[in-house]
């Protein structure tokens, strides 16, 4: 008589390393099909992450992680080249896209963790015998990466559930879920564990346009665990808040610059914008992997610009004249002024500035 | 040699009456496909106002005086029953959309002037021998407000032509052009008139979810014209004035308040708030037979809301869970005080409010 299933296993997984691949949930399908795409490749992780089938900044960086390990694991068994193979892997991966910062982060942690590797064994590339232990240690340490990445968005959460009142309209944009992340989300997961703290919170999801991740994903993962969702289009939102319809504002990140402001999904500004003229709070939530302190502000994050097509064509539909000149920022730059606070593992900052940021990162 | 074929030969029609039928453009299967519905009843185009296959304030109303008149040459030739046939046209055509008072207007002028034939011919129904005689009077009253809607559209125009500056970057919503009047535009009439005044003016579009009015329709009129634009998605709209890169909002209205309250296309208040934070200047423009003065306050106007599955869909493809609650409210409500101006045939209100209205309308 075991009706529930238990957590364990009704867990939704973004992707799982199986027989020497990445299973990676093909995102642009959902939510549709549901079906994943076997990636034995480096390149087919790069693939999968230009073309969003997997998306969100955390579950890029995971991706790229485990894309990492496949290029290890590739390699020929040459006497020599191994470092150099893994620079271009590397590399392969960096250049899929450009502004969440997560991707870049979990590079950088592979690349230390063969540095440490070399210094281990006391080489500068392994040799034959020892690249498998090189390829299965890079493996673990993607693993380990993402079993972090559930416990860092629990804990991120349970932080953020505080600030959600008991019967709480919460606006979310885009898809910062389990989807987006390797398991239970970001901004979904503050929704998750105000909802398992019985707070009996429901969910206002933006459509996000073009590529339709509110409704497409956020949707289908709420649906999932039977959290009250209602789906809008991305031009209602302000209209909802002047009918006091929405009580707080909850989006991820995919860039944290180090005075606070914020690249996130293109729509988020305006949302930032209409929740100040409202007095709504406006919260991002995201793992302190996402903050860049390198970047001194919004202006110095890369939004990345896309293919015109997602605006004129929708599922091999054309919406639009063909040839129609078309403007398409996947991300926009909220500044840290309109952040009511940022939802980490380590905590809230509220407001994130220079001074909290320093003080959370060290 | 005649490779210009003239403004007249080449001008955009909505709709026009032909042999018995008013032909409406189907904007449902614009930019794809341009043909037109040749609607024979006014049930016909009572289905095509409530289909949205002709859309836009001014334009529903031109498409219900030609229904009525359609309605009255429909009449059987009895001696007895018009007057209750006539109501029951009219009735048909009021139930199809409540927002856009245009519609209400249209059909009251139609009654006025029916009343008038009453009147002329000392009568309180025609007579079988004079029946043809009112339905072409009816017909004529149409054409004569097709005429007018033209003519106060270009005076509009000029209008707001004043107050677009050299090289403006204008953001627009939805569709507020020659295919949401019976010609030239009101919102894309001012871009006209600034455009044939030399001034130079550049469009950005809001693809307008969930109708895609400003995708399918905006575009595909203005490129016909000639004139530069680039179609963005509805959460672009905030990243690009927080760039500089908007220098005045122009938008059409489907019903002003006494008070300079608007209700227009949804997504227009957010714009309003946005480009109030910005210090852009936010224009709307409509004709003034879409001022309601019965309604003191935006509160006061009916908002339409209609079938989850325009957002649910898209382009004909399904694109969220068919099951997922939806809401779909078609139009917002502007408070007058984030109206810089209000563009009509009469002049322009800066700011519109009580005393500028009735001052306008008496």
């Amino acid at each position: 008589m075991m009706e529930n299933h238990g957590e364990g296993e009704n867990m939704l997984k973004t992707m799982y390393w199986e027989n020497g691949a990445l299973m990676i949930l093909d995102q642009t399908a959902l939510p549709l099909r549901e079906h994943y795409i076997k990636a034995e490749s480096c390149a087919r992780v790069a693939e999968a992450i230009k073309k969003m089938e997997v998306r969100g900044a955390p579950a890029i960086g995971l991706a790229a992680a485990y894309g990492v390990a496949l290029g290890a694991l590739a390699f020929a068994g040459a006497p020599s080249g191994w470092d150099e193979h893994m620079k271009t892997a590397a590399r392969a991966l960096g250049e899929t896209r450009p502004t969440a910062i997560n991707l870049f982060w979990a590079l950088r942690r592979m690349e230390n963790k063969l540095q440490s590797l070399y210094a281990e064994y006391d080489v500068t590339e392994p040799s034959p015998e020892t690249q498998a232990a090189f390829a299965a240690a890079l493996l673990a340490e993607a693993e380990r990466m993402a079993a972090e990445d559930e416990r860092d968005n629990r804990l991120l959460g349970a932080a953020g559930a505080a600030l959600v009142p008991e019967n709480a309209a919460i606006l979310t944009h885009c898809n910062a879920g389990a989807l987006a992340t390797g398991a239970y989300g970001t901004a979904l997961g503050v929704v998750r564990a105000a909802w398992e703290a019985g707070k009996n919170p429901r969910v206002f999801a933006d459509e996000t346009r073009p590529c339709l991740q509110g409704a497409r994903l956020t949707t289908w993962e709420l649906q999932r665990d039977g959290i009250p969702v209602t789906l809008i289009t991305d031009g209602m939102a302000g209209y909802l808040m002047q009918q006091g319809k929405i009580d707080i504002v909850l989006v991820g990140a995919d860039r944290v610059a180090a005075n606070g402001d914020i690249a996130n999904k293109i729509g988020t500004y305006a949302l930032a914008v209409l929740a100040q003229a409202h007095d709504i709070p406006f919260y991002a939530a995201a793992p302190t992997s996402t903050i860049d302190l390198r970047a001194g502000g919004g202006g110095d994050i890369p939004v990345e610009e896309r293919d015109g097509d997602e605006v004129r064509r929708l599922g091999g539909v054309q919406i639009a004249p063909p040839e129609v000149s078309v403007y398409n920022p996947s991300f926009d730059i909220t500044p840290a002024k309109y952040i009511t606070g940022l939802v980490t593992e380590k905590g809230v900052l509220s407001p994130p500035n220079a001074a909290s940021l320093l003080k959370l990162i060290s």
